[in-house]
């Protein structure tokens, strides 16, 4: 067997993101450089976060996730004559020798091995799917989503019309935008399955998550959640079928085994390299491992949560971005920090956007903090503008720094630029207070004259102030002398009633006619008060206050919220 | 004549913005507080923000702009009832009596006199349009466009068929947004006539509002900039004819007068308040004019820039709504301050999404600060998303402390996250280094992994290693051995070709096939990178430095910004 001496300066192991973004960043910085990136499959820095888009067809070719804007193919020739570095494909590096300053690269088509020497060496070696924790048979129809072999498979089966039911193991992003893959272009009947009692479990809480389900359901997905599967066989005719604990099982033409994915550590753990709890390398905030001479990043590391300092692990590819050039300015002898992860995601189910920044209320309180959180429904421009559109948006926050820790959004509005604001903000350590001198822009055809966000903060402001605003997620004291208050006109509650279970007493009493008509009410009730956002139900809580009510809650983002 | 005397505990001037807003803050505050406004027209507590849309007709009625979301409108009971205070409307305040601490209000319908005492007083009296510098005839068909009737009457004669062609002066927001009203619904020949030599002056830099020029100009929009209006006579039609210094004389069939506006202070400055260099009220950070019973807020007021501390007046109904809100918390013994102006702004012309946050470039020169700026073309989404639009963005700031001061934005894709992302930097006083590690939300449909503003980062960053980015606004030397290298594919070129005037040199080497042909071109010259956005051209001035190439430059933003 050939094997074959090299040296660089740079070596990197990993062409999909941080790999080539270091690459490229250290090759422009320092032109005198030799650096090499390896990578074991043949498809290079492609848009792995596109593969779902191309999977459900709005992506029209694989290629397109391959080329840059103008149209060239990011190949090896690319690489080497555009960018200045080196990329060898289908080669797979099997050891890391720390003394020799060596890796061992297999070269798959070749047999060929190479021993490469490195001045610094870099590890990007990204995640691989978490396998199925119950027994699950090989098949061609059973596959994880997250290498390009995955998606040609399915897309495949779909465009020759052998995909007319699919089951999706797994209710995070992944799971979440196949759904929408499934249904929007190819009509697939879809079941989508989740152990955890909500979608998105980690970054949405379980009342923000619902609301994402309720969509998926509109879009005829059958969501079942709180449900293990047990087994994946196949029938006579080879379709995977899913037992579920508690449902009937499950048959279906393709299943997407969507159960996330867990760092690829085997080569820096074989190298005596450490890895921390969370699965990922241990990187310091130059992204350095254990050994000085290797840095790592990407989807293959455990990074740190910036508001809580808690050791995390978020794989993304606008992560591994940031990380392939902080590594880079590190070997370029400008040493710059990683300032840790805010945690922004966006995710689009069909017509509704979904998204968040920061902590849910659910991560803050296992953190230990004294959370507080404010629920309300938006829209996302002043209602007498016909574009309008609504959305939900979740404030955490300290209840006693007044510190925001996180937002999370649901909506067919304008979702992004709150989310961004809001991780702009957690990045500033803002208090609520910052958020309420938040300068917005400001024009009908994109936002009111005060933001959703200012409306949170105000609410925040109020519930110091004494008022209690009730969002979903809350558990409510039952009983007793419940009364729901709904203060909209009478012609909005006939027309979509607030739903209460039987036996509650329910008394609509427009807001504007509530001072006038304070003696229906009894002053020891314990009022709940809805409307169609909040507001009005804020203003009438206003006035029992003022009458002497003293068990008076607001349901914040009223109808709308529970609508949505 | 009647005279009744009567006493509250605040009394506010003004029903349209902060007027309202102070009062309902201050009448959920505290429930015990009798407050009155007083408002000249019948009008109260309107959008006046949506106007330009009320006369484009994309808004059915001027009564959407007066009610709530729920249908029911802001009307002199509804605040009464709902929100616990008193509005009086078609009555014109005459005087203020500091030492009395009364007001005299004239009832415009029944001429009664009011003598209203206050112990706390706050003026939201808004502002006037600026009366035209030049020689302007009365007409019912030459007015400004400020109030709700100024939009009535335009609105009837358009409905009617009566406007064929109508002319802006003032290039001013109003100007703009009203540029898009007369032609996208009512398709009304419009010509815009603006004294400055460029649309938004002051807001934007000159080659940003060429952006918008040319998109009024696709749209058939007559744009004469740096042209001063003569005079204004009737035809003998009673038609408006505008003369116009240079420019053949406009006969249209009304003439809009968006000269911008001025603060109302004759009531404040008769009773010795004082007033700035702005026109606008004194009020110190609690919005407390020199009189410490006497707040002011809203577009009456002179306010500061929270970056360089100058004084500025900028009109905005966003600010008169949290001027509201910090004055109803001073007046309740909350003392809270208003920490000054970032200044952001959107603006919709057709097509075109503008928008601004903080200094412009020229701004920040006149501030006397050491401004550097940066610009670029992006898309919005991955290129190989199917619905990604493109946008220009020009960063702002500090040369030396590498503090951001700024961002101007034009394009069809979504500037106003990044809008209002850089307004919350520039609240937190954030640096280049702080954008670089902002931590956007991230999915195909809505951004790229690295969004634009990182590589508005980037390329801050990389002057500073002694690249050389040069956006339209540069002036450029001529002659000598200036070589135009395109770096793209020759298909592009084809297609595209970038325009240079006759004589110049110009070169196509596609950036793959570079440093293979870097004998084609001479050392000595002085290039001028051109691509289709600028990356390639950033990647080619890379390997022309490592070459020996001494004079590089990146036209930043390519072919696409010459275009938008």
């Amino acid at each position: 067997m050939a094997e074959k001496r090299r040296k660089s300066d740079v070596v990197i192991i990993g062409g999909v993101a941080c790999g080539p973004k270091t690459a490229a960043t250290l090759a422009r910085r320092n032109t005198e450089l030799s650096i090499t990136v390896y990578q074991k499959e043949k498809d290079i820095s492609y848009g792995s976060c596109g593969l779902p888009y191309f999977a459900s067809g709005d992506i029209e070719s694989f290629e397109a996730l391959t080329r840059t804007s103008y149209g060239v193919s990011r190949s090896v020739d690319f690489f080497q004559k555009s960018k200045g570095f080196e990329v060898v494909t289908e080669a797979e590096v099997m050891a890391i020798d720390r003394n020799q300053k060596t890796i061992t690269i297999k070269m798959l088509t070749t047999d060929e091995t190479i021993i490469h020497e490195y001045e610094s060496l870099v590890i990007a070696t990204g995640a691989d799917p978490v396998r199925p924790p119950f027994p699950c048979v090989e098949s061609p129809k059973i596959r994880p989503f997250t290498r390009p072999a995955d998606a040609l498979s399915f897309r495949q089966l779909a465009e020759t019309g052998q995909v007319g039911k699919a089951v999706i193991i797994g209710g995070g992003f992944i799971g979440c935008e196949l759904a929408e893959a499934m249904g929007s272009l190819w009509g697939i009947e879809t079941v989508l399955v989740e152990r955890e009692k909500q979608l998105l479990p980690y970054i949405l809480d379980p009342e923000m998550a619902a609301i994402a389900e309720r969509e998926l359901a509109r879009q005829d997905v059958h969501v079942i959640t709180g449900a293990a599967v047990e087994k994946i066989e196949l029938d006579d005719k080879d379709n995977p079928v899913v037992s579920i604990a508690g449902h009937d099982p499950v048959t279906a033409d393709y299943a997407f085994l969507c159960l996330g994915v867990r760092p690829n550590t085997a080569l820096a753990k074989d190298c005596g390299l450490e890895t921390g709890s969370t699965g990922g390398i241990i990187v310091d905030k130059s992204l350095k491992t254990s050994d000085p001479k290797i840095y790592a990043g990407g989807d293959c590391i455990e990074s740190f949560n910036r508001i809580t300092g808690a050791k995390c692990y978020i794989p993304m590819g606008s992560l591994a971005n940031r990380h392939g050039r902080i590594i880079a300015e590190n070997i370029n002898d400008n040493p710059i920090e990683f300032p840790g992860v805010v945690g922004s995601f966006l995710v689009k189910m069909f017509d509704l956007n979904v998204g968040a920044a920061g902590l849910s209320e659910g991560a803050a309180q296992k953190a230990g903090l004294k959370v507080k959180s404010i629920w309300g429904s938006f829209g996302d421009k002043p209602d007498y503008y016909p574009e309008s559109n609504v959305m939900t948006l979740k404030l955490v926050y300290d209840g006693e720094s007044k510190r925001i820790l996180g937002l999370q959004a649901a909506g067919t509005g304008d979702i992004c630029r709150r989310v961004d604001v809001v991780s702009a903000m957690l990045q500033a350590r803002a208090t609520i207070d910052d958020l309420l001198d938040f300068e917005h822009g400001y024009a009908p055809p994109y936002a009111e004259a005060l933001d959703p966000l200012h409306h949170l903060a105000a609410m925040a402001a109020a519930e110091e102030n004494g008022y209690n605003f009730i969002g979903p997620g809350a558990i409510l004291p039952n009983g007793g002398n419940i009364v729901w208050l709904d203060v909209r006109e009478t012609a909005e509650v006939e027309a979509e009633p607030w739903p209460v279970s039987e036996g509650t007493k329910t008394v609509n009493i427009p807001l504007n006619d509530l001072r006038e008509r304070l003696d229906e009410l009894d002053k020891i009730s314990d009022i709940r008060l809805v409307c169609k956002r909040g507001p009005r139900s804020y203003q009438a809580a206003v006035i029992l206050r003022q009458a002497g009510f003293k068990e008076v809650r607001i349901i914040a983002g009223g109808y709308q919220a529970a609508e949505l």
